[in-house]
């Protein structure tokens, strides 16, 4: 039985919507218990309405860390958040893995602070699908760290290798790096610092990918330092809305393009699906010592049960261990490689 | 009159794509001359294939760097390139600005090492326009410089803005920092340096934007290093690819969507025009002591004349010469509030 820790007071839809994607969850999955954390009165209100459904428990969280709240302060001043009580229960066992679609920094700063960091990581990293078009891919940081050093480059291609065969199921992933050219020696300093030693790393390292190649990215696993990987995928997400407003804006604009739109609809409507990034499930946090997934606030029903299948798959494969153990084979590999 | 050189050897489609493009900007400006710089008995036999078209002249260079060519090298041992030689009859004051749709790492090396920089100017940065639900806004650096110091940034605003009210005649510009979160203190180093310099610059700096503000982008110049930009441009270009390759696909998928498509495709491909970045028209130099213009190379005959226009415009509007006026009043300003 994997035990999932749901933060029921993060994002922006509140603890109903928390509830429902984990009646949705464990419907699909009899293997599975949720406990819901946050404000006991709210969240007994909410779990009688489905007297039926079992695996379903509410642990206690007095206190709430707000979405536009400053993370550290937040987290630190109020201790008794949902986000930091969820996460003790993992470090103390009283569950496997912790899911939330709450505030991202404020999530970060509790799992540094509750779970650390797996001996040997630097730097954890945020990292999540990206859609192309031969399905999706792994991108790692996108966002847990602005400044980043060309080792903890080496350590993201390191975690993301160990989530995507471990969790996604895909055999010797090939790792790539995001840089401004393709060619060996492209790349500002941190890029250049971060080759070699992903070369040297023992991962299947195909080398420099830029963003022109995401449609048909030849990686499974993309690593970049947190500012870019922030920026890279804000960008896409304001290209695909400003192609969709240029395609809305023409399709009014005469007779025979309304018609069309409208005959087309559908068939948009089953592309878009493959570019919504709440259907393709959230953002594991990679590094800590526990099980850690952040959805978008947004995150609705739908998108709330994936974070809890995906927590639920990362505990399951025992992502934490494995990242512990692959780091300690790339430095046997790296030291023969320089021995 | 204003006098253009054109790098005829530069490009993916070559010397007879490139006259090609001059006879049309030719035809659209009376004011303007277009002297053609490549190989003379290849450009003689195009010219003379347009017998009535006046302003059209032809200067030998006897030397060609490759689309492909590592920059610095081909342009150093290879010095009456098509491009060197072009450059410096605008160092000369033969030509008023110099376009090419050649390899852009090799025009940065020889604008640099023909041209210099502008006095004050550490590092020239390549802008391009972007386009938004609104029109389109200027973005730099797209490349030339991968690691930048905060003080480059503030550089590029100045650059930006000058280009801006000059060229684009956009009445003072709103200049916005590229970040990964819209709050001043988010960023990288970088950026948190660049901040306060672009606050105390005397432009009209509106703080930090990101991607996902990339439809309706609320500045007219957007600052960024050479590395972020670069990625962040050509993710736009790979997510454009995708979400067309996504709705062609579904597109294909049953009859009711094929026949919408076919009616709608008027309408899509004038959503797509307002995308397509060699329309917009290349990438100014800015900072460089001349106007230079690189164009992708895969510009045909529309966008060199495009090229041509712009180069022509920058020269009229004396861009040059209002960078090192704007630098010198920014440093007033700078001097003031730090006085």
């Amino acid at each position: 039985m994997v035990r999932v820790m749901l933060d029921a007071m993060g994002g922006d839809h509140g603890p109903a919507e928390a509830v429902a994607g984990a009646v949705e969850a464990l419907a699909a999955d009899h293997d599975l218990e949720v406990t819901l954390v946050g404000d006991q009165t709210i969240l007994d209100g909410l779990v009688s309405q489905h007297p039926d459904v079992p695996r379903l428990m509410v642990r206690h969280a007095s206190q709430v860390v707000g979405m536009d709240e400053a993370p550290a302060t937040a987290v630190r001043s109020r201790p008794d958040n949902s986000m930091s009580v969820g996460m003790r229960m993992v470090r103390e066992g009283q569950g496997d893995a912790f899911v939330t679609a709450g505030n991202t920094g404020a999530a970060l700063a509790a799992a540094l602070f509750e779970l650390g960091r797996i001996r040997g990581i630097r730097r954890p990293a945020l990292a999540t699908l990206l859609p192309g078009l031969q399905g999706s891919y792994l991108i790692l940081d996108i966002g847990a760290n602005a400044d980043c050093r060309p080792q903890d480059l080496q350590q993201f291609g390191l975690m993301g290798h160990v989530y995507s065969s471990r969790v996604l199921g895909v055999r010797e992933p090939r790792v790539g790096l995001v840089s401004n050219g393709e060619e060996e020696g492209k790349g500002n300093q941190l890029v250049k610092g971060a080759y070699p030693l992903l070369k040297e790393s023992g991962l299947h390292f195909i080398g420099n990918v830029e963003g022109k190649d995401l449609p048909r990215v030849p990686a499974d696993v993309v690593v970049t330092d947190g500012f870019t990987g922030n920026v890279l995928i804000k960008t896409a997400e304001g290209v695909a809305a400003l192609i969709l407003g240029l395609i809305r804006e023409q399709a009014a604009s005469d007779l025979r393009a309304k018609v069309g739109g409208l005959l087309l609809r559908p068939a948009l409507r089953q592309a878009l699906t493959r570019l919504d990034f709440n259907e393709v499930g959230g953002a594991p946090l990679l590094g800590t010592n526990g099980v850690v997934v952040v959805g978008h606030g947004r995150s609705r029903q739908r998108a709330i049960a994936n974070l809890i299948r995906v927590g639920a798959e990362g505990a399951r494969q025992g992502l934490v261990e494995a990242i512990g153990e692959g780091l300690a084979a790339m430095a046997d590999v790296v030291g023969e490689a320089s021995a």
